[in-house]
């Protein structure tokens, strides 16, 4: 039998992305489910009870939450090509470090930098680029995070990138000018259908941040 | 050669217990090293520089970082015995959902029970209580949140075993009234000598807390 793979998730959800990047990457076929998120599914909410938030991969009819578990479990289940991780487990330990970083800091902060306004704007923008500056020296001279290859940490950071835009106009700086390398890395993963045919557009992310600032009355 | 295992830690985090008890699990002979947290060792800043945080582990000169991250390092490297993760992706996803859950939960609402008052002290008196109860509907009639066996989950949660009384004095609240099968499930885990000697004494714990409370003014 066939199996069923169905994705819980939302176009612009940059959390979303990740789990159709992985699953693009592995070649597997799946049914997508847009969800309303003003107004979640009962299909939602009995499969993440406990969060109530997408994405969320149903395997089989089994439900697995929060995106870098889904991105882990696609790579364990079909592991017949391109994983994710090295053998390493040092090298393991490495990748979910930084992974781990990009979850605490870059929606955090984006986050903060888009419904905050005055001296907390200008702190999470200074925040913002230095967590960047940060990832683009671990990225260092290597092609991808994963280094030659593109791996998990690839996977957890690149959505973001249809976030760029967004944060460079509210932020009023330049992701080209504060890191080029970094830059240079998300065009280059962009060159990868599993990449480019995953992600959000830019300027309707930069629209559906301000709709959602106008709806929430920031 | 024999391997050589540093941890960098303090006595009181619970943080530090889970690789404590990961490592006691698993039979591994290290050296503990005490760090002050108010004036951080330098090779702490050198081998945790983004974070800057305990607990490190440094195996033959490298460091592993952020615990859970160095749970599962220290499952993968010394892989003879008591593996915490089940070998089903679907069993692994779900043990890593939960460890994720204690992380997201349980400290920064704790975190909030002791830095707050008035309203907001009574909100995070509530949420806590309330994530208490979703992961002992978790734990359901299994001796252990791996099952029959101690596990990942188990070694996520079981160092807060040490703030309970703190949650409570501080709550105003009874983990024996509110939460059972949770309490008895500590205690089936303080058996395990791994745990017991790894775990910060739990008047110890709520000295601490007062001590920081005041040092800190809330």
């Amino acid at each position: 039998m066939a199996d069923e793979v169905i994705l819980l998730e939302t176009q612009f959800s940059p959390f979303a992305a990740r789990v159709r990047i992985a699953l693009a990457e592995k070649g597997i076929q799946y049914e997508a489910r847009e969800e309303d998120v003003t107004n979640k599914s009962s299909l939602l909410l009995q499969m993440n009870p406990v969060n109530k938030q997408i994405p969320v991969l149903i395997h089989n009819g089994r439900p697995i939450c929060e995106s870098m578990i889904i991105v882990q479990y696609i790579d364990e289940v079909w592991n017949h090509k391109s994983l994710f991780f090295p053998s390493d487990p040092y090298q393991r330990a490495h990748a979910r470090f930084w992974a781990d970083y990009v979850d605490k800091k870059i929606y955090p902060i984006g986050r903060m930098l888009w419904s905050s306004v005055g001296e907390a704007k200008e702190a999470s923008k200074k925040d913002l680029i230095e967590c960047f500056k940060i990832l683009e020296g671990e990225l260092g001279e290597k092609p991808y995070f994963g280094g030659d290859g593109f791996g998990f940490i690839d996977v957890a950071l690149i959505p973001f990138y249809s976030l760029f835009y967004t944060f460079e106009i509210l932020g009023n700086f330049s992701m080209a000018v504060e890191c080029p390398k970094l830059l240079e890395w998300a065009k280059r993963c962009l060159q990868k259908e599993s990449v480019s045919l995953s992600l959000y557009d830019e300027h309707k992310s930069y629209e559906t941040a301000l709709f959602m600032k106008k709806k929430l009355g920031f």
